[in-house]
């Protein structure tokens, strides 16, 4: 599958999504009714940090029309000393997320909440919940968090035999840092911060869920995982995941904080309370206030590196923020930083902390970002330092095929070179910069590279004929990405036809088998795989009917172009036999044509990325504007190009508001002060440059068309490429996130 | 599986649909809406019989409120040289159904279609569309059809060489009739006539549609077949079937006559013309006038026996009601009729005549309750003739293993005698009957056999294991008779686990392989059968995985009670590992535990029946009432013996509705003048008695539970039975159905 002879693998086919989204019918979340629905509000702490003494809830149940209350008596308690694990998420910190148990951990954190005949009538019904709260000292940040005297969220968690706010570690190690850096010509160490932003999806946490008399559960909400949501509202619920059936909404956006669940178990308990559905829809503030941003950072990196540029030793120390419950995702950091370079020695520590903001969630390539950050503009600043191009330098340490990746596996390919390369030999790379274009205004360049793992994982995948001979698809994950796309391009391929006769569709639990989240770059790479070997065994089928038909063994039959062939000795001894034909004879051959195939799917190899930046500085206003953006990434293979250039430019456009605007403003009593799009500083179409997006196609080996993985990598080397020309630009290099006009304005004043 | 130690199969598990049809959470044809959707009428002829000279729509096209009208140009065409067969459906007929095309066939014909904001406004729309008619003279009964100067419905139906109402027949013949009834004793021939029913189901046709702007079709409906839905909508609207989805909502009766469609197409053109979702509801109006009705019948049957009962020669020659287009269910009659006896010579002669009423549709066992009225109460007739018990002559001439079927095959296993002795053995039949209780008041006893070939045909059926150890089938058939009850007893009795653990869903085209209608007694036969492959697989999923933890093979492993046990030299070996454990480790051994098995299955051996009804005859007012009831039947297995029950309880009741009171009345002009629950008289619960079920249970060696099929077979017997039984109260026999008040009253006037 790998020749460059495809049909339409490599095609921008239309989207089997778009004209729905487009003209509106596609359905989200919020667009499900039943009937006789009700409509269910939270109850939200309005303290940072309090315990909560006592809940009085009869007012609010004997207010007319409110139907349910819920309290976290009604959740299924997991007792902090007992870890249980649903994928990377611990059920102890889950079920304290939904509903606040002993203390209310940030404002905004859920206390109770109230089903009722409308939404008004619910909101009424939470202000007359009585909570008895005993108000405690709160923290916020992570350098307040790990003082010796700060308030402790948790009082169970020890860190180094003491109560403390540090509530897991990760170290990573390669050989010896402390020899490494004696044998360097150059050290530099710097300090980093960066600030938690939100994922920013267009579509708010909504769900509508039935809990009928028999206790057979329905839900429908969008996510990253219609089996997440089964297998979380179970475990919170009590009720059985196969009593659960979980249908997939269209998706308006997750970027990894749809990989769990806010409303599904609250609006399930509500249901079934009342005996009547219940939709559950976040407003703009709760998702802002209440919903997992990524983490801020606190990181420091200390590279040495010999003159020739050689890098011999690195050592991070990445503190990130995990808001109010542990499970910051360190592994983001600590294992992507310095994964693409071939360093003899590493140390590599992460620490997990909490405080009172809302717990954090996966966003795009989950703390890869923080990780590159401080590590490329470390590098950047080395490469400086001793006169080298810093793309020059990042070919030198590249790590290659066989060396032992510091998060454990042996490498087998590693194609970083080729993105370094590619943006090296780009016209941007070498085009001109004027860097003083006008008074006031600065101008610079600037490179990062990026290193996210992609994962493979559990998929399933069915594949069924009709009886007109075309193909009904259908896959396990939401499709957040164009991976309805890309598998109809493969299986069209596969079987040889015309892509207008495949139709892909993502099944909800019920029917089809367990296919794990959309996340982790995994999903294309994965379900490409598992349709692969599902077309494979389809087209097994119809080539033993077809060999039925002709008396001929099975073996004997090859599979081209739509078309069952007589192949070897009886090569044209009988006329082919299409889909269609075959499709129409299906029936009396023994059954429909169809199978499901489910697998764990291994061989996800890395995804690289690297990038170029040139911006323009404001030096009055403090206002740093992207000029050209050139984002360079190994992608394996791009089974539908439009949907890969699209991630590419997703990623980085999240990247531009991350490096420079985007962050949360708390008040001095720990509420977020700017909890609506209007304040929280996204980039919007004009802030941003068509980013130019540089498909690299080396196939991976273990893939049968080639994937790797495309989403998350985009996301890793903006804050650090951006930051890189910002110092270009002016001569001055920045360790804190955002780069925003007060902050920029600010570091001007400073030598 | 089927010895009697079965913990799930044959028990009154809780049904999975019970709750949410109890509680009005289930969702009917009718319960579907989507955004911006609008709603759609049929413009019906008036006519009986009509040439369309021409349609003008512009007018209804101007009124504010339409979107869209639909006639025949826009419905795909299938010219009448050509049959083209769907199933049992020609397409030419199909698609002259839905939308008359040359001419306006029955009163209420669909001539038209307008889709319009509201009802009002369409029905409003309806009114304006100008139709250009040249009344034809019209028929209605079969008599008048089939005379030589019958006004001709289709000019170019030709029978033995001229134009002609008879548009098919069928023949089967064994041996030589004429030298049978040479042998005879004695030879009795009748004529029996019987008029059309309606299948009566509660639910009137319904669907909503949605035609997107990229050509993909959703259609929710309730259906007797999603996969029929699907592709009668392609073929007769040109919509590839991978492009639509037809989803099964619950369905509230069918009994054959949900077969085809009506409405779907037309809303789908409709929403196409109208880019707008499509709603289209019948009213019972249009359901008794428009939907199709089984068949009235014609027959006559001649019966020659010896003295001693032995049956020596059979002819029956059947003109069945096609209703406006050819296609009544010959196959009823002329194959089943005869088929439970032991007749050397037969002669089965069926003739399809076409008329100016509502095309027929299957209506359980389509067709045999004809033939079975004529030849029981032959067999009566003669019984009675040779002072014969007509239990023990039917025993005498039982049809046996080898014997060649008249439709064909050579029976395996023929369970018609146990039946016989059933009924023969059963207190009902010894009990004593008072002929005579008060004055104006007879009674009588009757009894009649019945046969029904039973079917296989595909189906397809996944079983996925969740993570949490539960199980989730999906069968691809619409759920009419407890299909999803039985086929959870039957995964949990192969599992061992708890039948709670096990939920079934219907799934829709998309989302399970093709499964062909619920009907001629197949769905559970057939899915139960693919069940059983499917979760044989999944088993020997968990075995393997069970293998690779012990390191033994999964040959040397047994299924017990929900675990893996090892057996045989490894028997205590290893502690077992259950249903739970291997799901919690199924990702990490290789991926998720399921599998989609589809397959056409055969081995649905026939059904057999044999009824006892006392009656009670109130002379001066000609009222038959039905007193007690024992309908005997080897089902093979009941897997649900309750909704086997229901089966046959309701099937005696749609019987004792075909004998004594349903049937439709037309005016001069042709036109319905009864078409309403309240004029239309079908038997209400005052009507009936508890009818007494004798489940027989042989099991059926084929079928790995031994089923055999259920729902057609107790419609059979019934006409014939309370015939029989009315003849037993008054001495005179009936050979008109139904034998309501006024032909009661008119018969006793007769000698």
């Amino acid at each position: 599958m790998n020749d460059m002879t495809n049909k339409w693998i490599g095609q921008r086919t239309i989207r089997p999504d778009g004209a729905d989204k487009v003209t509106g019918r596609a359905q989200y979340s919020a667009d499900f009714a039943m009937p006789g629905m009700i409509h269910a509000k939270m109850l939200r702490s309005p303290h940072a940090h309090a315990r909560i003494r006592g809940i009085d809830t009869s007012k609010a149940e004997a207010l007319p029309g409110v139907k349910a209350v819920v309290t976290a008596k009604d959740v299924v308690d997991f007792p902090l000393d007992k870890s249980v694990m649903l994928g990377i998420q611990d059920m102890r910190w889950m079920c304290r997320n939904v509903m606040a148990r002993e203390k209310a951990l940030f404002h905004g954190h859920p206390v109770a909440a109230v089903a009722a005949i409308n939404e008004e009538v619910a909101a009424a019904a939470c202000a007359l919940i009585e909570v008895d709260y005993e108000v405690l000292p709160h923290v916020i940040e992570i350098e307040d968090a790990i003082k010796p005297d700060a308030p402790i969220l948790h009082e169970w968690n020890k860190f180094e035999g003491k109560p403390s706010n540090i509530a897991g570690t990760m170290v990573l190690k390669t050989g010896d840092v402390e020899k490494g850096f004696a044998e360097a010509d150059v050290v530099i160490e710097r300090t980093f911060t960066s600030r938690p932003v939100h994922q920013g999806y267009i579509e708010p946490h909504a769900c509508t869920v039935s809990y009928a008399a028999d206790g057979r559960v329905t839900i429908w909400s969008s996510s990253q995982g219609q089996f997440m949501v089964r297998a979380m509202t179970s475990l919170l619920t009590g009720v059985p995941q196969s009593n659960i059936r979980a249908i997939p909404a269209e998706i308006g956006g997750g970027f990894g904080a749809k990989t769990i669940v806010y409303l599904e178990p609250i609006a399930v308990l509500l249901s079934k309370k009342s005996g009547r559905p219940v939709k559950m829809v976040m407003t703009r503030d709760e998702v802002q206030r209440a919903t997992g941003p990524a983490p801020g950072s606190l990181s420091t990196v200390k590279i040495g590196a010999r003159k020739d540029g050689t890098i011999v030793a690195a050592q991070g120390t990445f503190y990130l923020q995990a808001g109010a419950l542990p499970g910051s995702p360190l592994r983001g950091p600590v294992g992507c930083s310095f994964a693409a370079y071939a360093i003899p020695n590493v140390l590599s520590v992460g620490y997990d902390v909490v405080s009172n903001r809302s717990k954090v969630a996966a966003y795009r390539a989950p703390g890869a970002p923080l990780g590159a950050f401080a590590t490329e503009c470390v590098l950047d600043e080395i490469a400086e330092k001793l006169g080298l191009d810093p793309l020059e330098m990042r070919l030198k340490n590249s790590a290659k095929a066989g060396d032992k990746a510091i998060y454990g596996p042996v490498f087998g390919e590693v194609t970083f070179k080729e993105t370094v390369e590619s943006i090296l030999h780009h016209p941007h790379y070498k085009a001109p910069l004027d860097k003083n274009p006008s008074p006031g205004v600065k101008r610079g360049r600037g490179v990062a590279s990026g290193f996210w793992y992609n994962a493979g994982g559990e998929s399933s995948v069915q594949v069924n004929i009709t009886e007109d001979g075309n193909v009904v698809v259908t896959t396990g994950h939401p499709d957040v990405g164009g991976s309805r796309a890309s598998i109809a391009n493969v299986v069209a391929e596969l079987l040889g036809i015309d892509h207008s006769r495949v139709s892909v569709l993502i099944g909800d639990t019920m029917t089809i088998g367990f296919s794990n989240l959309t996340g982790g770059s995994r999903v294309t790479f994965a379900s490409a795989m598992v349709a692969t070997a599902s077309t494979e065994k389809v087209i097994g089928q119809l080539k033993e009917r077809a060999g039925k038909i002709w008396g001929i063994d099975a073996e004997a039959i090859k599979w081209e172009d739509g078309m069952a062939l007589p192949a070897g000795d009886n090569a044209g001894k009988f006329p082919p036999l299409s889909l269609k034909e075959l499709a129409a004879k299906a029936n009396e051959m023994g059954g429909p044509i169809g199978t499901q195939v489910q697998l764990n799917t291994t061989g996800a190899d890395p995804g690289f990325a690297t990038h170029c930046v040139d911006v323009e500085v404001d030096v009055d206003l403090g206002i740093v504007r992207v000029l050209r953006y050139t984002a360079a990434q190994d992608v394996g293979r791009a089974l539908h190009p439009g949907y890969v250039e699209g991630q590419i430019q997703g990623g980085v456009v999240q990247g531009i508001g991350w490096a420079l605007s985007e962050e949360y403003l708390y008040d001095k009593n720990g509420r977020v002060d700017n909890a609506s799009f209007l304040d929280y500083r996204m980039p919007v179409c004009s802030d941003v440059p068509m980013i130019d997006p540089v498909v690299i196609e080396i196939p991976n080996p273990k893939h049968p068309q080639g994937v790797r993985g495309v989403g998350e990598a985009p996301i890793v080397p903006p804050l650090a490429a951006i930051a890189n020309a910002v110092h270009d630009a002016l001569g001055k290099r920045f360790y804190a996130l955002p780069m925003s006009p007060p902050r920029v304005s600010e570091r001007l004043e400073q030598p």
